[in-house]
């Protein structure tokens, strides 16, 4: 449930950075990560592979690269595009190993010293890692190294990465590595890079993607490639060798990739929120494509709820597959009746009260004439608060619909996710404390319909969910966490992890 | 023909300015216009039309107001929400009376002095005035106005129009703005204020759309609207009263709207191409819905120029309603095999050869898994350069597409235009120099077509063209220009307007 | 009686620019003109010598430069360091001949359109300006140069001699150029480029300095160069050729220099301020060094009003010659009991009241140990409104003194000047309300003296003033305006110069 | 040694910080600290405070407040001036507790991660600090401290101070603090901030200056201020109580002050060269006058090389005092023979060769008229490398000197130093390679002197210098180093503190 500008739900304001508990600081994004080993223009290639990824996190992006001799890094707020496409700063980048981090974008104030890859000089040499996924029991461990002695630099969770393996008595950096690994609990896909090697990890549930692909030889000499997604392998000219497994360590290096498998076999729980909105359409994950799935998911809707209409309209663009599945599905024709206006940005912060009450007109306007005196069948993906989605539907009964009836991608989101999306606390969450009426009622519409579990299911792997040993992580829908929420477990006014405002 | 981001052709690069004649300072753009009479938040409501409008110009935006005694204005290069989003800005233009204007962006040098609206200090007040549209005598306007003493702040050709009226003889402004216009050839739709009224104008042939709208009565006081689109009316919640007409001029003063007609009643020459790309889909022009025109255009190429395909692909976003429309005619699905990269922005200036090279692919990517092995007919508005296009084509047999057809939902476009919509020279345009065959081996593809001239006014019209005296202008198609090219006509050395290069 | 940041009195607040009639807008700055003609690096030369006249003026600088073909302008606000020290804006303005222009700094709002050099397009080709001074009848002129036709781009009085030139019926610029300065009244000293010409111009009465200069002639060939002073002669390397005289018109170009004279020959009235204050102690100005002229002054102070003192303080930077002057005289020791802090800068704005408050400190700071328990003479060269004058000194009683004595190095300031030194309306000035003894009392000193008129022209010129026909323009402290204020004796509301306030 | 911008010797030009040893990424450099506690304001105060101290630092400036729960920070490049006088920064810093720092301000890049005061959360609570002075075993004790699994955040040697005192087995701040100082060895004068009190410290020889003052009751409410120098004081209001003793930990709460002496009692040696040219002329520092003391050296200088000339020229601003001095005691006139520009700035980049080969007239110029056939003694503080000597000289004969006589008011610099001074290598040092006359050669004198150590001890504490036990740190003129150089022991590969070079 990533709430970013593709969403249909508006971000909470999120206060000046008075106070920096966890939430706040948002430790617990969900975020994009691209590393490259021997190839020419390393840091030039991962500024291209943060672009492609740069749905999964839109705050900050950063990039360490290795020249053979010292680490180079360069972080900063804002998109891929307005810091790396600057010719300066990639020059300031040398070196044919690089590993690169997109976060995830809020409104609020963002600190600079969260934005990773994160650095650390150990005894043995240097260490750049990025984390794309969510730590359940970061708290207690930062609480335990703070007491021995460890000053941490950020609030991000992912910092206790660099500790642990600081003070491991593990000899190699894989042992140390390991050693860590084997003390955190939650959901990680990890690039890490050192001066011999880049590293890829996925934890043992294998809850966010992680995938291993290889650049062209002549061009530019069969390096290697980690990444979130294979968009990112499209666009920089790499080809899929596989997904990295879950709970496989990959260890890249001149001499190839080595794999270690430090836990015990166990079924996976990939998150199934990546299939519904937050992967981009032309990715294949876990070996489906994406936008071919999400069409099924269309189909399926419009079996389990059809309901008499004259078009289908996406609100775009995350609902426009799902759209075409359910419009083919239905018989009727897929228009376009919402359009969305591509220069709202980063930078339309409606300054007068008159245009913030126009709300989401600034980023959508409806196609009246097309909707006027139209049953229409709105397709989203999901509905978070709710707020956005009663705008949408007031904005297209004001065009003149005679009906309006929407249907979702996804079933009702009743939980938050700990294991690395921004969900708002549970409740806040429409569906948590309404039924499907309630909710229809609130938002406005003639009729209201979910996938359900089962028909999603169906739609993304082909048979139905296993109450027993489910197939994915779905936990928003379920509330059945695969892996165990510590830190939620420890009292509240414990989860401020620094005492510093820093403006 | 416009080459902005969302063309299908890139922008030829811009040299620094170290010199300016007419072309390269660019006086010949396409813009959008947008002003309110009569309501609080007069700026606010005009940084939203001028949003709305964006699509019409993205090089620079102004807006001037006037609070009842002075007049107050901002200017500056860049998108309206990165300057006019700002509290303060919308603060530092009080009044109940505002203009504004887009202009049409380049990658190259921009001068700050040729953004409108242009302001000048009359003896009688201040007058304001922003241009859609391009004078066809405009330098030899200059040049006389020049040799009289008149000094030229900006190259713009607009310019014209302020020192006409200045100079007039006659007293009041409408009648100095009369004898003005009678002067200028070209095309125009103008918004103009004075401390007295607004006034709106357009040229005889009403070659650029104008249209009056009016807020609602107790919000917004019952205010009166001039904008470009009906598109810029919705997102201020103003109703659409009537389109401005060729050859009228309407004075809004709080008495209402006072209509003038200073010109003999002539046949009206509509730009064609505003239904095919410039006007966004959700207008209404000329009575008529631009998407629907566009699906109508879709199912007219469908029927023209059949080929047996799997799945019919828009190039985001223009192509996408005329891709609906083929793909309902032809009975193929419409699926969305290539993806446009939201975050591209005005930003990724692309640091490294590499990257550069990569050209296309930081805007759209295939989508691989949909398109391999199948038959594509991709749907786009038009072919200027041919350079786009043919990365395109690339990108989607290196999909693994098996066939690749090219459908154009306008006629080749074989001639510039002069009327305000910035194309390439003549010789530049691939439809000028090759014929449909040689174009399709040019860009490669199996096929190319584009919509017949009749088939296009039957879609825009319901008519066939009637070459005795065309319904619109299409001279960008065929070369029959309305309005003469006198300023074209002189010798070519004789188009430097300033001899001033301006950092 | 120049109030920049070496002044000893702060500039009243400026309102945020919601209108701007003639005062707010400040056309009567103080400023500093620098040309060269026939040289390499001519913008470069340029920069280094209005950095050499940054004294003369700190709110704006602009360069003008003509490469043979094409002219080349860049203006900013700010110091000539802040915007010149770039490689690329220097690269910008290439060619052999520039002209430059430094304006005098306010804290208030400043319009980048009143940045000069002026540029125009004529009809004979492009002409810039610079122009040290002011006129008094330039709204009268600007009034019927509106009624004409003619649009204003600034509300500078400079403007009106672009205007005049561009409408006068002659046909050489040089013939248009005296037809124009026949128009004008007031003081001015010009710099002007052409394609053809670089031209000087002191207005009949000399009020502002302007002198010629020749760079060497291996290096940088032999050029020409006009400036305000001589000290921007020796930054650049250039040998003192001559004043250009007050009535002069001298025309540079590849033929060498031409003086024209189109007046009759009459007295001229140097600005004695110029000696007093604002001139460059190392400059030598119509023929003396204002260093020695200083110290004549101080120890003239000291015959004319001796008092029984321990030592003499200078009152940091521009009363120290005056001091040295005074102390040798006096025989007393001249002491640094006034620190000044350097890196105030423009920037230390003072966040809150609890540093506001605290003032002058942020600039000065007394050196207590020195002054503890003496008494001392402070030495400063004018008192304007006196506020400053009231904080140092109390200041310097704070940290001890045990008599403070004022010692001025001009007479009492009781006028304002019209020609081209701002200073306050008459009754914000003290000493036009106030006798010496009340003036000491407001400013807390146990005694005040000012030098005397004639005590002045002797130290500056070795002979009395002559009443009748006095040497030097002294207005400021006698009243006696050589030239007829002619804006002035128009009613007061006229003199709104435009009805924009830009932002 | 200081090579700030009041330097008689231009800096060595930095390279881009591709790699950032020790040297380059300057931990040695001298700094100004303040701290508040109990006021209002006390952010608003410490900006005051480092403002009056900026001559200690001009590279860098951070503030740390505490709110009574909350610590917030604030750092940045640049002048104080440039960054807090914005009210929002001085609001984003609440509370009524706040410590600063100055850093010495470098031409090359400088990385933000070193800017002090440096902040860690303890287990215990936040903990931030700021040093001025520089310890010779960090290198020693940093390979220590990551060996045992420490992250360093800054190349800073200050950094050590948090990490030891993070893993110290005490368990108030106090004595983890008093554990961590009895490990580091070096000069330091340190301030710091926690949630119950503001510490001061200075090391066991007192190398660097540290005071306490008072804040008036009323007003601020008898608030405790340490600085470091008087003119600190002056500028809050504050009063002088007592210098902070050699070996001294002030510990100031809501209780009051309590000092704490863990070291046994030894001979001090505070940096000579702090009177000479770094502290403030009007500052009191260890109970002396520094004007005064500039004066005795001027007036000791003109016993000891009298030479017949007919003025006194200080090379401004920093030779005055003692010019003034030898002046006096000469019998010859005082004169600024020299002028400074004040708006050369930080900004002045010098765009092309011909600016560059100017050099040092953007900063100075000749008074010609002044100086024209006349023999002249030029007075400076001390002479680096030379370089600027040699040009100042060349610019006064280029003016016509008859005789250029140079007298320096300090011994030879021929060491290094390593206590907290930035200085060249000592290779670089002109006088490590050459004897006096040598000396005048290079720099084109007729004649050069510098005052004898025992001269300077003199005119500094009345006595000459104690061969046995000296009075002060005068390493960098004998080469007598008070604290082992540890650090510079160690084979000099091993000095490179961080593989991350940062953009």
């Amino acid at each position: 449930m990533p709430t970013d500008r593709r969403s249909p739900e508006p971000r909470e304001p999120v206060e000046p950075a008075a106070f920096a508990p966890a939430d706040d600081d948002h430790p617990r994004e969900e975020c994009g990560v691209f590393g490259v080993w021997a190839a020419a223009d390393a840091a030039a290639l991962t500024a291209l592979g943060l672009h492609a990824l740069q749905h999964r996190g839109q705050e900050a992006a950063g990039i360490v690269s290795f020249d053979g001799e010292r680490f180079h890094s360069h972080r900063a707020l804002g998109l891929v595009g307005d810091t790396f496409s600057d010719a300066r700063v990639i020059a300031s980048l040398p070196g044919r190993a690089a590993i690169g981090h997109n976060r995830y974008a809020t409104t609020g104030d963002t600190v600079l010293r969260n934005v990773q890859p994160l650095y650390a000089d150990f005894e043995f040499g240097g260490f750049a890692v990025g984390h794309n996924g969510n730590l359940t029991n970061a708290t207690q461990l930062r609480r335990a190294l703070v007491r021995r002695g460890c000053l941490f630099q950020s609030t991000t969770d992912s910092e206790v990465f660099v500790h642990l393996i600081a003070i491991s008595l593990y000899s190699t950096v894989v042992d140390r590595l390991i050693d860590a690994l084997k003390q955190v609990q939650g959901a990680y896909s990890l690039v890490a890079l050192t001066a011999e090697a880049m590293i890829g990890v996925r934890d043992p549930f294998g809850v966010r993607p992680l995938i291993l692909g290889r650049l062209p030889s002549p061009a530019k000499e069969g390096g290697w490639v980690l990444a979130s997604e294979t968009c990112a392998l499209d666009i920089v000219g790499a080809s899929f060798v596989r997904d990295v497994e879950p709970g496989e360590i990959v260890v890249i290096d001149d001499n190839g990739v080595r794999s270690i498998k430090p836990w015990a076999k166990q079924a996976s729980r990939f998150c199934i929120f990546e299939f519904i909105y937050f992967s981009r359409p032309d990715s294949v994950v876990e070996g489906t494509p994406v936008y071919e799935v999400r069409k099924r998911i269309g189909a399926e809707l419009a079996r389990e709820s059809h309901v008499p209409a004259d078009l289908v309209v996406p609100v775009p663009d995350s609902g426009v597959p799902a759209a075409i599945g359910y419009a083919a599905e239905a018989g009727l024709p897929f228009e376009l009746g919402i359009i969305r206006n591509h220069y709202v940005g980063r930078t339309f912060i409606e300054p007068t009260d008159s245009i913030r009450h126009l709300g989401v007109k600034l980023k959508h306007s409806a196609n009246r004439s097309l909707i006027a005196g139209k049953r229409v069948v709105l397709v989203d993906d999901s509905i978070v608060r709710g707020t956005t989605s009663r705008k949408i539907v007031e904005m297209v009964r004001a065009a003149g619909a005679a009906e309006v009836h929407m249907r979702i991608s996804s079933p009702p989101t009743t939980h938050s996710c700990f294991y690395g999306i921004d969900t708002p606390e549970r409740d806040k969450l429409l569906a948590a404390r309404n039924d499907v009426a309630a909710m229809a009622r609130i938002i406005g519409v003639d009729s209201l319909a979910f996938i359900s579990i089962d028909g999603l299911y169906c739609a993304v792997a082909g048979v139905a969910r296993d109450p027993a040993r489910p197939q994915f992580c779905d936990a928003c829908f379920t509330g059945d966490y695969p892996i165990p929420l510590v830190d939620l477990a420890s009292p509240a006014n414990d989860r401020q992890l620094s005492l510093l405002a820093e403006g």
